[in-house]
């Protein structure tokens, strides 16, 4: 088997697809040309809107073995995409796949439809019970995981084919402009859901505000629109809120958001800087002791770039940023904001960092604030394994935000659980250690050897700067050697890096089906 | 040669391309997908900037034989597109293809280019000197005009290929997220610039306004964008206001729109209704007295869409639309509330009436007003060529709006200079008498014979009525009989349907050259 530049072992297919290893971030370059979207013909005004989403099923022409998307912009709320896939099994099909931008336990009903068939691959995040399941061996397929922004570069390359996209929208017309921040499940920008409008044979709109036209805003346009399908409910907004968006009151993790913020001051905060951090507790509180710095120092930043909460909002608000570009709503606060704020803006993954377009906004990051499960002694992340083997975690814009901004800052605790989170070799490679930083621990900071100005200034610091081995030998100090994950040489998903290599393969655990 | 369903005569290509004759609107469907432009490769922050317009022509690869593209935005105040030709000429590139969204008599700099064989020809709309050069013979290839939309399609479905646009804007960074409603230059929306920048090789955004990043609105996104340079001046926007953007004060012509006014009244005035209008005198006075209808009735429309005059904006102000969708600015107070007010919204030519798409805004149009320099007793509208067979105008959005508006209205003075209008046989047809419903001069009111329900409604009025051949006889009467146009067999410009198929041709006029 080929290996990765980081020595894993690849595989040279995935299900159909064609894959190469992973060669070094910068190092595969595109070529040739996006895919070309179908043409089609402009319907008359009452030609787009269905009664039912069999109906849109039926009109879209779907076939066994075809391939399906969705958007997660409401997240563990979301009831559109088991509406539409219970559905799909009801009418008979089978061997469909999904594509989704990722899926939460809110769509663990999926799990039978892997076990009968109607499902037989999922390509995308899978937060929780489907992929524990997958781990378990329950997929027929291979799953293959992608960032944000990957995911739109397979599938504006047309490494991803959709058939039929279904977007959840809040507000729309009967003609398909639609939007997500009006109506009571408004859940934010459709950042996603642009690739699968763009390049999808047909999208269908799924909306519980049908609104007279024109809907305004609208964040996708009639004309990249089928069918619009009205029905009571597309979710819980309140769901949108994720358990990791809410601030940290934990004194260890308020510490690590404390030595985070201190870097960044050190290294990047300056007039006009620009900055992306995650929506974990440790971000939350950063974002904070960021935002007290600013006000002390009275600095504005450019732009704040990210998933965005409450915490953001303020800042625009406060005029601490000029502008806000925003991937997805993590609260409802941030809903509003991006309807109301002029300076709030709705931003796409191809905006945000396909690495094959003109240039992401990511290159404009001066700093960035992301977590993971475990980092190894030569910086590589990893966020979709836990130590166990179990995939239970999507990439996120994890790998979009570290490969090119101009600091990738990782915070994590040494240990989760008696576990090390820091050690020899990560379960799984999510983020290379060569596009990674500084790593912030509770007790101490280690910097990459690549990056010897950065290690230079904040040695000059007081902060607890230590070789990434001390920290690996304190944590296994604390907890003891961890264990191995208890897996078998069966690979259930791969992980590409944003160009479209493979960078790591997820094996199946053991002792399960 | 085949003839169009209307019975005009057209080859079977135009330079390189092959086309169909005209069968009739919504006869030639879309097949197929559409073109995958060039995948990139992100840049660093630094990596586009360029110091001068000879540098991005080097870097770009431009080679003789190809193809650039610009907007039209600025209209009669552009200095970008002479400032590149001449670039281009001077560096010593010949056979060039220029592609236009139009050109105005600003752009007649180019005629030596034409002469000396920089360019070979012009796909575009040529106001003015430029199409009178052409009438003459002055272009070595055959002209093809297109509608707005019709040039989006063309683009879209690489039909048209561009291998460099150049785009002026008022405000960008240097990473290419760019405006045209900020700065000193501001010029409204960027509307014909979204299809170039998204198919095109490369893009060039040429401004007089570097602002720091991000670019905040950017009407296009720096993925999409290759190189930035900076030069002194794009053009002067107080020379966007044309020579017909202001309000008629002619006795007869305040009677056409007083006419048109009462027939939209009677025929598609409702609340929520929508409507367009042009920049023309008679169009604007028309708009000015709709507006007071519907303030004495209490309505408000759902939108108006169009090229966006004070008139409309003070419509927004007062709360008599929702919205507006804004493909071009056509005074400085429509700039301004582009930039400023939340229901005026930036249309693009794929929102507008691309017909190979899933549906173009025009579709919900209750009724369009628009021009003609010709009209014949089919109901057929020439818009380009005089009545000496000079093609003196571009078709602007006549087709768009025309083909798909649940009433398309064209307003025009029964004579000019002592020539009929309304006449036997138009000269050129532009937009074909099929989708034509009302033609209101000032003597009378003719309603095409397949409206029996049009025609019903207003012979209940007190509005002139008459058969179109009363029309013509009494233009007859008054001038004489239209002498013929004074042309050559040879064909100088096609004139294409917005879907892609021949309407008509242009032919070289006598005695010149």
């Amino acid at each position: 088997m080929p290996k990765t530049i980081n020595g894993r072992e690849v595989p040279k297919t995935i299900n159909e697809l064609k894959v190469k290893p992973f060669k070094g971030h910068g190092k595969t370059l595109a070529a040739g040309h996006k895919y070309g979207a179908r043409l089609k013909n402009a319907p008359p005004r009452d030609g787009k809107l269905l009664g039912s989403i069999e109906e849109a099923i039926k009109r879209t022409g779907l076939k066994d073995g075809m391939t399906v998307s969705f958007h997660h912009h409401l997240r563990n709320g979301d009831y559109v995409i088991n509406t539409v896939m219970q559905k799909i099994q009801s009418m008979g099909f089978k061997k469909i796949r999904v594509l989704p931008s990722a899926l939460f336990p809110a769509q663990a009903p999926l799990i039978p439809l892997l076990k009968d068939g109607t499902i037989r691959g999922i390509n995308g995040s899978m937060n929780g019970p489907l992929g524990a399941f997958t781990s378990e061996g329950g997929m027929k397929d291979t799953a293959l995981l992608r960032s944000h922004s990957g995911r739109g570069r397979a599938i504006e390359c047309g490494e991803e084919h959709i058939n039929v996209a279904f977007l959840a929208a809040s507000a729309a017309d009967m003609y398909g402009n639609m939007n997500g921040v009006d109506g009571k499940s408004a859940f934010g920008p459709m950042s996603f859901a642009q690739a699968d409008s763009r390049y999808a044979d047909y999208t269908v709109c799924i909306t519980d505000n049908l609104v007279p036209f024109p809907c305004v805003p609208h964040l996708i346009s009639q004309e990249l629109v089928d069918y619009v399908v009205p029905v009571e409910s597309i979710g819980d907004p309140n769901l949108i809120v994720s358990g990791t968006t809410r601030m940290t009151r934990s004194p260890v993790r308020l510490l690590i958001a404390k030595y985070a913020a201190e870097v960044i001051e050190r290294i990047a905060m300056k007039d006009g800087f620009a900055f992306q951090t995650g929506s974990g507790g440790i971000s939350l509180a950063c974002t904070k002791m960021l935002e007290e710095k600013m006000r002390k120092k009275g600095i504005v930043a450019s732009f704040v770039l990210g998933g965005v909460t409450k915490y953001t909002v303020d800042m625009l608000h406060e005029g601490l940023t000029r502008c806000i570009f925003d991937g997805q709503a993590f609260d409802l606060a941030a809903v509003r904001s991006l309807r109301d704020d002029h300076g709030h803006i709705p931003s796409d993954v191809y905006q945000y960092n396909n690495p094959h377009t003109g240039g992401g906004i990511v290159h404009w990051l001066d700093a960035c604030v992301l977590g993971a499960t475990e980092i190894d002694i030569d910086f590589n992340v990893n966020v979709n394994t836990h130590s166990d083997g179990y995939l239970l975690h999507g990439i996120g814009g994890h790998q979009d935000a570290a490969a090119d901004s101009a600091l990738t800052i990782i915070t994590v605790p040494l240990f989760r659980s008696r576990i090390p989170i820091i050690r020899d070799s990560v379960t799984t490679i999510t983020t290379p250690g060569e596009v990674v930083d500084v790593i912030v621990t509770e007790r101490g900071i280690a910097v990459n050897p690549k990056r010897d100005d950065v290690l230079a200034k904040l040695k000059r610091s007081k902060l607890p700067v230590m070789d990434i081995q001390e920290l690996k030998k304190i944590a296994y100090d604390l907890c003891g050697k961890p264990e191995e994950p208890n897996v078998t040489e069966e690979v259930i998903a791969g992980i590409q890096w944003i160009d479209g290599t493979l960078i790591d393969v997820v094996y199946k655990v053991k002792g399960k089906k």
